[in-house]
């Protein structure tokens, strides 16, 4: 309380599995309240956390971005070794330090890698279950790839939306997208600036209906083009999707 | 109830953390039971399984081997399946097959591969936190496999033994230890016929005392040759250990 106020970044990674995502909500135990409490405590001063990314119920992240004001003394390069005395286990600060006093997340350039993972096995790992998707359902990676270049670029994304979602407009920029099948696991990696609400889950969804030989991978193109989320394939489940990377220019 | 009476053997996969271990007891749940009641009631009578592991509290499994007796007409190989339906989420039988009727686990030969994780990193990943033991403190892995060779073969293992444990000889071979890094992740992967209670994760914490250079590696033949289980390092915690491989020759 007796310091100099400064602006304080945090990289936050957490498993989503307990919680209600990361917003602030009234109906269940989010990231953003549990990490403000924290810090509330730490510093006794009441703290307000901005997150760069606002990940889903369930969804697990290993470098979100919290940007806070304190004028507390400690340093902010130590904040991330006592807020993880207090914090539980499921949530782990991975970095503090001083921004400028002008820093805004919202006019930050960002990048981020989101994680999609399945288990593609006859039976699921009980050790894995909390963080993929299981389906025993062959998956051809070939196919899912195929189709996967059709959303790379900038495209009006309103069909991989969830309906209802307000937003100025679904037009994103996905500048990677990529199927990697390794032994039983499958990783769905997808890079961009920003996506929309369940994006990268219904991207997830729809590529699993090629894999399975549902749907052709040129078909991807059309749902696209048609501007209709009931055209895309399901919304996959939670649990599979990490936030991995998240790159910003300050 | 109405079939001839066979001998079924199961593949059992978990995930430890909210058991207390393998074995039937007072005090929790454990895996044992949990399959022995969802057997039960799903083959509608009493059924009482042998393992071939005795699993500790919150250690994890993906192939502990189970064994019982039904009547039921149920064919061996469709146990898993409708088994998998009733049972919780962190316990899922991988394979179900008929064995002789005087197939006995205890007078099996076994070989099994046990592995131990640990996070070594300058903070702890929240989404492996479960089936992993973090340590910020630097290990070398070369000085862990140095000290690991003193292990390999025939030897009397009392060292690494809980005390108070009874049994009639605490000589044990072991196969092969390896301590391999990648990235962020060192794996402890130990084989063996059998293991004497705690034995892999004394293992595991006497390597970790190496790799932190708090110990000599020769210093391992040492605490081998004391008999002595004071002398060698912590018990690593169960979250880490995972049984990964269980041959048995029939």
């Amino acid at each position: 309380m007796d310091g100099e106020r400064k602006r304080v970044l945090l990289r936050v990674a957490y498993d989503g599995t307990a919680y209600h995502g990361w917003q602030k909500q009234q109906n269940g135990v989010t990231i953003q309240e549990t990490l403000e409490e924290t810090l509330t405590g730490l510093l006794r001063e009441k703290i307000t956390v901005t997150g760069a990314s606002r990940t889903d119920a369930g969804v697990h992240a290993l470098c979100n971005i919290a940007v806070f004001d304190t004028g507390a003394r400690i340093p902010a390069e130590k904040i991330c070794y006592a807020v993880n005395q207090r914090l539980p286990e499921d949530i782990r600060v991975t970095e503090s330090r001083e921004v400028r006093s002008d820093f805004d997340l919202k006019k930050c350039h960002a990048h981020k890698t989101y994680e999609y993972k399945i288990i593609n096995a006859a039976f699921p790992d009980p050790t894995k279950r909390l963080y993929s998707y299981f389906t025993y359902f062959p998956c051809d990676v070939e196919r899912m790839n195929m189709a996967a270049r059709h959303l790379i670029g900038e495209h009006d994304f309103k069909s991989f939306c969830t309906a209802g979602a307000q937003v100025e407009t679904t037009v994103r920029q996905v500048t990677d997208i990529r199927v990697m099948r390794k032994g039983k696991e499958i990783t769905i990696a997808v890079s961009g600036n920003g996506f929309l609400y369940n994006m990268v889950r219904i991207i997830a969804g729809t590529l699993l209906e090629v894999g399975y030989g549902r749907m052709e991978p040129e078909h991807v193109r059309e749902i696209l083009e048609s501007r209709d989320r009931r055209n895309a394939g399901p919304t996959a489940p939670a649990r599979g999707l990490c936030l991995k990377q998240l790159e910003i220019e300050e």
